[in-house]
């Protein structure tokens, strides 16, 4: 693929700045710049690369622009743009056309005439398939299910009975949408499964990374909302909402009921406790446990600084005593209390 | 499917109360109760939505059975009774029934005339799949290994040869069971494989999550004893055994060697270190670390609770001088003492 | 598989002491000895074992070579000649040789004429798979991949386009080799995704345990080096570097950019934060959480004692004052100084 830098002005709407018609057809970092592709830099800490830069071009803010020696990108957010020109550049990997003669699809199941769909791939019964749909090898869709416009599966994809997954989202391999929730009830020793009866609903726009697990619903749905991003192991229990364009790096665990606002940031293999309810805007950072409800926009945090391990074993000791330290503190408190006055 | 009451409490072992006859065909909380649907109230405190309720039954115990309006079931346990009743009216789905004639079966491989398996999956030589097994599309079953009656296996699980999977048994998609161990000797600067030679046992009634996985012993097998339930993303090492009807939340990880007794519940996210030792009816909190044998019954955690990013970059730059600080304490009492005496 | 003693010397470059013409078809832990099985002793204090043994033959040290009773090699490092020859015992499964008919192999791909692939994988366009290669049933071996010679894949692997894989290297069902890093740009209210236009380059002899992930480059490639070893629900993200030899425990989670050098050890679950780097021989203990660059080689930790629930909670109360509690200290001792003053 490659685009003169008018074209990739047009698609991203930003300005250019010198000749036009030059030919991008690659990306780079401006650290490492090469004929034919495009950087970006973000602020003036970085003008140095631009200084006898071998890259094509670059995008960058006004302010920026007479740094620069190559024609550029005008832009309020460079790396928005670069992000938007990653993806002219580089679709998303399109598949052999059709349907693969060893796709088993069920015959009362409904795929769009230029769906893509890979090697051995099982559609079951009722599932519906809809325009420009590309599913790779191994994937399985369950019954009843279907899968927006243009959603792009990555082979070995798990999709459960009476899931929706909405329109131009990505899911790579290994995840597995609409496993059981984890419910049971404990009775006389042993325990006694609830079934899972609702689905999930996946927005549009919505990127699931590898090995990433979203249950199906006890009653209802669970539900991820549009623009949601999720990095591989991500778990989402039963009944969970996650609110629109909200983020979670990878490991995060939600717990069953809960409940997350919108525009929410996880660090990596953080976990909510069930039924807890997260504001929009909370960020939580990695590997925070949160136990209690997050009405409050914000950042939240809840583990150890890293440490010798000599140095940790010493202090970690003293986790344990920190009730009865600060007893003793108060304790002193009032003795010094006593002895001033 | 649909049961009248009467059916309903002769299933469960309950008794009626009112019109048996009525026909339940769903389920329902009490809060968003609807026609034809059963839901379940615990106590007292729940009672206020018995009134005017639009269920068709609700289930509860005797004291609280003049609260009701409408049919109801006695139960000791109205949610237990609530679970069996989830599974009458959702059995697990059924696949095709038959032998998809995608699947490759060795000769040497038993299967069951009854047994349901799915598209593309693969039965490898001297494996035996038991009665009434479900198998979904794309799973490979290993050589040699075996599936009891009754278990069911959604889309893409992968069973490693030599493995002894139990009756009545749920695994979800993704789950690998029988991989390496991890073992390894480190000499001259490499490490050296060490074979994983033993298999994996896993009883009856026990359900495995999605992308759960289970290691195959080193030199004998790995064990999961009846009635275990383990979420997603569960990993179980090698060697490690698994007391009866147990309960892992997602990302519990259990390290090599650990032996965990029956009964016990771990909180997601939870970790063993290897060889640990834990007895029966423990609990494990989520998120805490494990790096003691724990030979007692009771509850154990180890984290750190949630707090504003700002407040607990404070506390924890503090944690790193908490030897300090104690020592400093000690002092203090130490001075304050001979000034009062 | 059965090798008389001299044999295994001569494999494993020890020293026979006593019949060498005993043959040798098992493995044993030396409590719990068989006839026709080797084990190893690493020092006096399991001396005990070797009196009356029912061993073919144990692995020992010349110094404790007068303590035993059976035939033994001599070997400087009794666990590796151990490791050395469960390999011999006990070499990987293989598959039926050849290519099963079922699998689907694009005309542009290259597959060695001794290769091995199980039923139903998928060899996509430009791929190439070197001599002695065995590829388990389900795979996907993604476009312009390449898997060196002697590699082993278990069922259900997923490697993306663009892929190299070295030579013995063994990967475990549901691993995903290249899925997308996770790179987006947020503006305006949502989440740009930067398209992953790198690969992941893995040395020879690694090791890549069942539900790791390691994700594509965003710009180069992720490098996994010679001989790591990585055990399950791994993750690597993009841009990283992982040093020869270097080791991870269960669910170890490496954000994007880190770098991490030769023979490093992680516990089970611990992280790494985006950008940080590693030097050679750190050891970060299980559910560690490394914030920061570690520039040089020790051990490392970041986590909390495992501590009866209702002692911890106190406790962890307490981690919220902890600054405070400092501050008071502080005002103590300028107290008590000026009292003794």
């Amino acid at each position: 693929m490659s685009f003169t830098l008018n074209q990739l002005a047009l698609e991203t709407g930003t300005v250019v700045y010198g000749n036009g018609e030059c030919v991008i057809d690659s990306l780079c970092c401006m650290q490492n710049a090469k004929p034919g592709a495009i950087g970006f830099i973000t602020s003036e800490k970085y003008a140095k690369y631009l200084t006898n830069t071998e890259a094509e071009a670059v995008i960058l803010t006004k302010d920026l622009l007479e740094l620069s020696p190559v024609p550029a990108l005008i832009a309020d957010n460079p790396r928005a743009t670069y992000a938007r020109i990653t993806s002219l550049l580089h679709p998303n990997p399109v598949p052999k056309a059709g349907i693969h003669p060893t796709v088993v699809i069920d015959p009362s199941a409904t795929v769009a005439s230029d769906a893509c769909i890979g090697a051995h791939s099982v559609i079951e019964a009722g599932a519906r398939i809809d325009k420009s749909v590309c599913i790779g090898a191994n994937c399985v869709i369950g019954r009843d299910s279907c899968i927006g416009e243009n959603t792009y599966f990555y082979p070995n994809v798990t999709l459960y009975h009476n899931c929706h997954i909405g329109q131009h989202c990505i899911l790579h391999s290994g995840a597995v949408i609409g496993a059981d929730g984890f419910g049971f009830e404990f009775d006389r020793g042993v325990w006694i499964k609830i079934q899972q009866v609702g689905g999930v609903r996946v927005g549009n726009g919505v990127e699931i990374g590898a090995c990433s697990t979203i249950d199906r619903g006890a009653l209802v749905d669970t539900i991820i909302e549009d623009g949601v991003k999720l990095d591989n192991h991500i778990q989402i229990g039963h009944n969970v909402r996650v609110g629109a364009h909200s983020i979670m790096a990878n490991g995060v665990a939600i717990a069953g009921g809960v409940k997350i606002g919108q525009h929410c940031l996880f660090g990596g293999m953080a976990g909510v406790k069930e039924g807890v309810e997260i504001a929009d805007n909370v960020t939580v950072t990695g590997m925070s446990m949160v136990s209690k409800s997050l009405p409050k926009a914000g950042s939240y945090s809840s583990n150890i600084p890293i440490d010798g391990t000599r140095s940790w074993r010493r202090n970690s000791a003293r986790f344990r005593q920190l009730d009865e330290l600060a007893k003793r503190i108060h304790q002193l408190e009032k003795e010094v209390q006593s002895l001033t006055s």
